[in-house]
């Protein structure tokens, strides 16, 4: 008898996140046999442990064929981490008592760090609390930090975003440097890593030469030395380019967004890196800037997608399925980069034990001996990741995303769960 | 005999003056027998005034081309405006001065309100100061603020990419909702006029309904109205999506980018006005925000170019050159709006008397009466505007734009000139 799926998308959502859910979804419906239904959670695991489920079948094909093209988390996503079993059992055994009320047998969890331990514990559950399910995790970070798996689905589109829209406003600056701007920053996500950022140096490259300085979270930032390089960039180029990432920080660990401004009211205010750049830069320099932070912008551009990430992000999700219906249980698809030039990727099967709680940090190669660039080492990563375009269908004008009608599975416990 | 023609871009820049610059020269080389060469200004006004001429008959034709869809100022534009001729007389003798060495008898002026109405002084010239010179401007302005035409070419492709943009962030917001971020506050251009942040209302429509709210430098600022409507958005739909123009400014005229906050160092910090609400929002209702300043993404981001405005920017220059070499002087074209529905326009003709030193504001019924969105007139005036497509062609993943070999015109008066 087949067993119904279990799916839910977790943490910060990405531009291809649905892309994956498309591929688990539309490869489920090929298996009958052995996947009968696949239940989405609303807002991810939440939806789980409240009984929100959302049932996929009431969604036509061309649904969710739409969901390859469309951003964010067609059925929701959060931030919820579960505990270890032995510090909240009871959340275990709720999931298992819904699992069981809709005799769920395969639980797919599409998300990053966090999520994929999440998922180890879940597909254990069968030897730890006796429940039998067999659990994929669907790899899906901008961040770029989980192991095994040569890179995320969702952080090549990013890279994408984040590459052309530098590229684009140094151009526009470059056109004003004359007698107004000469400074542009912009800021990029990337908390612990610098992957983003690292993208944001394609902007330059042999045929379109801009002069870019990079401030990566793995480089203490040293404002003499900074300052020094954006100098030395706006007398050679007249302009100068500067890619901060949220996480750059002083040598004391201080973020740079953290500048201990107070608004009129002495609230504590939160500017964001990129405004304490460029003020730092006209205070010491004198060159008029303008900056940028990109923000959700950037995660949620489905309009600029990475073919490579789109193909990827899809594929993670229809390899989780194929594996789940091998009998697969405690693994998670993986990008494996077979070749470089030409750039050559398969599927790959990394186990969840030894994706669980491994971040994969930047080498240290990728960045150049002065801090601010990035080696052709870590261009040669890159460049395949943001190859080709994916546009999605345009309707008068606007990009034609869709929105599910997320029919809700009928409750069968209606018992209250506090989240 | 032929005479030269100058070309000059001047004020900020946009995803498509380059595409009318193409329409000028392209359309140049097409009546060798009334135009010989065209002469860009390098840096603007700046080129003529200093002899820094550019030889675009250096470029092949495909480069020219390429500048179609090259976003920026290709030949360097500027911030400068040319004081009256009462005043600077100088200017203007030395504007002739080179013009009479390069043989130059037309004058193309790609620009906003200040550039017309330098244009419209120098048309003047052959009746101030006794020499012949045809001068057109060509309309150019993400400000959309130019009279007489329907819109202005780049203006379109900023409200495609403000919709776009604030619809895949709500979508992404709205995702996060449940758990985390309810409210996202992106900032958009337009100090004096709300048209780019009327633009952000397109991101909801008919088919996908969006709870934004507005502010617009048109409407001054009242916070406790404004936090009701993001409290009863977020209460209604769990989440809020929030446009708010870098003009918006409270009663006493004061922006709210101005919030009077100072740096470790005690230094007065502009902080943008998205981080400004989010916080003030953050402050009275508790909600978890993110925010995003797209600065010079907006206006420079040519891969989202609305198809239209590339089309009708092309269109002005091409027309300015026609006007020109049938003898026209002291005008503009324009786009004149003949259908909304279908939409259809066609290239007008106006006086520059009638285009210097005139705004166009923003009509109070394209607001609604709350003061917070869009009304279906703003709608139907927008919606033609963004139609359409126009990718750049790309290159190993990244937008093939092109930068010019930009080779000087061999200065014969060798004169230094002080600007």
């Amino acid at each position: 008898m087949p067993k119904n799926a279990f799916y839910a998308q977790s943490g910060g959502v990405t531009a291809v996140i649905n892309a994956s859910a498309c591929g688990v979804i539309e490869t489920a419906r090929k298996h009958p046999d052995k996947i009968a239904n696949v239940y989405a959670g609303r807002n991810g695991i939440i939806g789980a442990l409240t009984e929100e489920l959302i049932d996929t079948s009431q969604e036509s094909d061309e649904a969710i064929a739409a969901l390859r093209h469309t951003p964010s988390g067609a059925f929701g996503s959060c931030r919820y981490k579960l505990k270890g079993l032995e510090k909240n059992r009871a959340e275990y055994e709720r999931l298992i008592e819904v699992f069981k009320a809709h005799d769920i047998g395969y639980f797919f969890y599409n998300g990053g760090g966090d999520s994929a331990d999440t998922c180890h514990k879940v597909s254990q559950l069968s030897e730890t609390l006796g429940f039998p399910i067999q659990a994929i995790h669907v790899p899906k970070t901008v961040d770029n930090d989980l192991p095994i798996t040569d890179n995320c689905p969702g952080f090549g589109s990013v890279a994408k975003y984040i590459a052309v829209s530098s590229r684009e406003a140094s151009f526009d600056v470059r056109s004003m440097a004359k007698t107004s701007t000469k400074v542009f920053v912009i800021e990029v996500m990337g908390r612990h890593a610098g992957w983003i950022a690292a993208a944001g140096g394609l902007a330059s490259d042999a045929e379109t030469e801009i002069p870019i300085v990079i401030l990566f979270p793995e480089v203490e930032f040293n404002q003499e030395r900074f300052l020094s390089q954006v100098k030395a960039k706006v007398e050679e180029y007249e302009y100068c380019t500067i890619v901060v990432s949220e996480g750059t920080h002083w040598p004391d660990g201080r973020f740079l967004a953290e500048a201990g401004t107070r608004d009129a009211f002495g609230h504590a205010q939160l500017g964001g890196a990129a405004p304490v750049v460029a003020n730092m830069i006209k205070d010491a320099l004198g060159y008029k800037f303008h900056w940028a932070v990109a923000d959700y912008l950037q995660r949620a551009a489905r309009h600029l997608a990475s073919k490579t990430d789109v193909e990827q992000a899809y594929a993670m999700g229809k390899a989780a399925v194929e594996f789940a219906v091998e009998g697969e249980n405690a693994i998670m698809p993986a990008v494996i980069r077979t070749s470089n030039d030409p750039y050559k990727w398969e599927v790959g099967k990394a186990p969840l034990s030894e994706v669980a709680n491994v971040e994969k940090m930047m080498p240290k190669e990728f960045i150049t001996e002065d801090g601010f660039g990035i080696t052709d080492a870590c261009r040669q990563y890159l460049v395949p990741l943001i190859q080709g375009e994916d546009y999605p269908p345009y309707r008068n004008g606007m990009p034609d995303y869709v929105t599910l009608k997320n029919v809700a599975v009928p409750k069968k416990l209606n018992t209250a769960f506090e989240i």
